[in-house]
């Protein structure tokens, strides 16, 4: 056995309405990382559901237990020098707030990114057709429109995509990773 | 960034009866490897069940979506280089395939392992009392008694904690481990 070094692992954790940009980024910052080698995973909540919480719906006791479920997830692999990429709506301070505590106790960093794109560019970006659904009266509490969603208050990060590319925004995200010796 | 290079992840998946002995290998044999600094991770069914899966019980279905969950987390962080020690009952052959088959998916190794500890030892050790109360007619369906156990057909390695000390089976564990590459 050889003595390994760990590089300091973290979960970067993008909340947002639907449609704010959260996977885009998720994905474009993952393939920025790639050529270093670095271990990265995307934790991206839509992908994540049906593995992990086929059962749960969309009240809130309900996402607020997915999103303990993907944050305790994150944490198995931050402590263990993963660069954890979540993307996951997650609308409750306090469910977000309970996985930063998840994290600190496994010892690992965990920050917050609002990935903050006005409703109204959301809306009309409408990637899987929710907001078109919820105006037909087809679709009930969704997050931003006619369910609560809860902004950090102190992100590490906050990237609204109306007002920068992506390729800016994925920078903005690598320079905090620097800073937080998790690059 | 630095260039980094991964070590081979793995799930070493130790399957048996309650009371084989799955945990304490878990434990010590994540002990052997610790002074490496390799990155290793246990997943114990009784620690990450009421994480995970707080609302599923003991039918075939909800053992096999446990199962398949627990698998899932592991063969995320397996195959970012992590050496995981999963510690399950996993009674059903079929649900422990599929975990093998996503971990395929995943480009991580998975190695079954049966602790085939004989039924008599295991209700003689009884660490959690469930062999006493499925006696006292308190507990039905335990694994092994009034509940199915699918021995695996052809593990990776198959370890009788009755014939062997835990320093025995650690040894075997860490020898199929540096057969594998993964130590």
């Amino acid at each position: 056995m050889t003595t390994i070094e760990l590089p300091r692992g973290a979960t970067l954790w993008l909340t947002g309405l639907p449609s704010a940009g959260k996977t885009t980024l998720a994905n474009a910052l993952a393939a920025a990382v790639a050529p270093s080698g670095r271990a990265v995973e995307i934790l991206d909540g839509d992908a994540v559901r049906p593995v992990l919480s086929p059962e749960l719906g969309y009240s809130r006791a309900d996402r607020d237990a997915n999103v303990a479920r993907i944050g305790w997830v994150a944490s198995r692999l931050a402590r263990n020098g993963v660069l954890v990429i979540a993307a996951v709506v997650s609308p409750f301070a306090e469910a977000r707030d309970k996985v930063g505590a998840v994290h600190a106790e496994a010892g690992a960093a965990f920050l917050e990114v609002h990935v903050a794109t006005p409703l109204d560019v959301c809306a009309e970006r409408d990637v899987k057709g929710l907001y078109a659904r919820q105006r037909d009266g087809k679709l009930a509490g969704l997050t931003g429109v006619d369910d609560e969603y809860e902004p950090p208050l102190a992100p590490a990060l906050r990237l609204d995509t109306a007002q920068s590319t992506v390729d800016q925004s994925v920078q903005a995200l690598i320079e905090l990773l620097g800073k937080e010796s998790v690059l």
